[in-house]
């Protein structure tokens, strides 16, 4: 308690991020980080981009990046909001979208940052329990909101769902905005930026930080319709008019235009998803259908907190999350191939030793 | 309007800042960056950092960094806030300490941005006024009050405050956070970071925007209590667990580490801002007595929107404030000797056409 603090800050639960440990050597598959580095063009434009022109401000709307991501998905600059990490990009759409009467929705099992961005805009929000094979069933969905909030695929379980299901939602509710966070869309699922044109109320939100190997220098963005975007920018530039530095705007674009490393290394990321998932299965874990970089794991015989714990005695760290319907479970980064025979290795010997 | 936006959203009046033109051979006078690139040791900190490491988030709480700012006066890192250039960090302060009952009390001259906050976080304000001569009158301030914010040395004015008096406004408000923006300390006026340890309700914000020469990076932070610094950060991790990249991180330490460029530069700008005072006084122009890497300036014949349009037609920019006593006058960044000449010389120009 502080008589210094605004009464909101006495009651915020802020989000924990997943460890960043300092001790080196570890193999890290907790914060669904790319294994491999970001493309060489990207590292290029970054490493060009350091020089005296950093005394100048950034390009505060940075339309030369809008533009080239507006390029990929077919839409021009004005249907496309970038920010300082998805992160930043959500927050705001969450202020500029969700405080209305109804309660905002998304699921009980999902990214929990959407709760703490409720709680830091004082937003009403209902969560909407995942069905007991972990799907969302958008139907559950058809009540009166502020809007919804999906992530697809969702997190932690991987699971994706069709553009049929997305479709559905954006019908249900063509008044409120349909927020689809896709910072795992690319490991195989499809992404809803093929509708922004035709939905005025759909938002998507990606990341530089998962299939881009960027994690390192926060860079999120979003297509929507330039209503939408217009909200978003009201709100970024009452917040800080300059949120994307000079060296992340130029490798953010490097990367965007570097198609062939992204194919390459999300396709190779795909590969070692599903010699990784075998191998778990083999050891008899049960592992629900992933299109992330990342499955979602559990074991009959054995809690997830002991095999989180054993693991980190090994030196490899998983995401363990807390919480009633996650506690059996654990989430695992798809690491490189050598890295994942370790992890089954490791997970082998901790199976076999007796309790 | 639009039918999905909050209620807030229509309300908002965005800053707006200083023009960052694409157009190149511009002197650019109008946003206060230095007319030197950064110090070579943040620049090869920063290519040193563009490598498979950005693959990885950032540290997310930028220890490294936040140890380095607060050795250099003085306090542990635990009295050490950084953020994603400054204007994030005043948007953190403004909503973790300033939504009491009574209003916020800043100057009707400074920082735009000051009442843009007020807006997003809908905190009440109430503007005291500088005295006829621009400058701040303390006792204006003892008042009921949900904090204080003084810029010092104010902008646009860039008349600064002695020690003596930012501690007889914490004095006066005990209970209550002062935050004074030292955005342009460096250039001459005295930091309270001395203050800090002594003073529970104090907050300095600083920036690596302009006696740094890294505006391009974005890094901005704090000096504060232990108290505070938990404020900010419980409302930064509500919004964004990694706003500072790694390069930024990076170069950042690197400038805060390089005292040698920061001397050798900041004393070149006072030399400049010298010369380029008389030049304008000897042009008829009246000059506030400036403790910033820019001058406030006013000439008696001439109108300040015409001077600045003139220049503008030769290339040159400077910033011309709207408002009621900031439209006579003209914000002129101090540029290299060269350019201040520049400067001079058109300015001769232009006084002397007919009207």
């Amino acid at each position: 308690m502080s008589r210094f603090w605004s009464p909101l800050v006495h009651q915020l639960t802020p989000y924990v991020p997943g460890e960043q440990p300092r001790t080196p050597g570890l193999i890290k598959l907790n914060t669904n980080e790319l294994p491999y580095g970001p493309s060489p063009r990207a590292l290029k434009a970054m490493r060009d981009a350091a020089d005296d022109t950093l005394r100048l401000y950034p390009d505060p709307v940075s339309l030369s990046l809008r533009t080239a991501l507006g390029k990929r998905v077919g839409l021009p600059a004005d249907h496309v909001f970038v920010g300082n990490g998805s992160d930043e990009v959500l927050a705001h759409a969450f202020q500029a979208f969700f405080a209305h009467k109804a309660p905002l929705l998304f699921a009980d099992v999902t990214y929990s940052f959407y709760k703490v961005y409720c709680e830091l805009y004082r937003l009403p929000y209902q969560t909407v329990a995942l069905d007991e094979t972990m799907q969302v069933q958008i139907e559950d969905y058809n009540q009166p909101c502020s809007g919804v909030v999906l992530a697809n695929p969702n997190a932690p379980t991987g699971i994706a769902l069709g553009l049929d299901k997305i479709r559905q939602l954006l019908e249900m509710h063509q008044d409120r905005v349909v927020l689809v966070d896709e910072a795992y869309v690319d490991f195989g699922a499809e992404s809803a930026a093929s509708l922004v044109k035709e939905y005025a109320n759909l938002l998507v939100v990606q990341t530089f930080s998962k299939s881009r190997a960027l994690a390192g220098i926060r860079v999120g963005f979003a297509f929507a319709s330039p209503e939408l975007i217009e909200g978003l920018t009201r709100v970024k530039d009452s917040f800080n008019s300059y949120p994307l530095d000079r060296i992340a705007q130029a490798g953010a674009q490097a990367a965007a235009e570097d198609e062939a490393w992204f194919c390459e290394h999300v396709e190779k990321v795909k590969a070692s998803r599903e010699r990784l998932s075998a191998g778990l299965a083999a050891l008899g874990f049960s592992i629900l259908p992933s299109q992330a970089n990342f499955v979602y794991i559990h074991h009959v015989d054995r809690s997830a907190a002991r095999i989180a714990s054993d693991l980190r005695e090994h030196a490899v760290i998983v995401r363990h999350l807390k919480g009633e319907r996650t506690a059996d479970w654990l989430r695992v980064t798809i690491g490189t191939d050598q890295q994942c025979d370790v992890l089954l290795s490791v997970l082998r010997d901790i199976l076999l030793r007796n309790d």
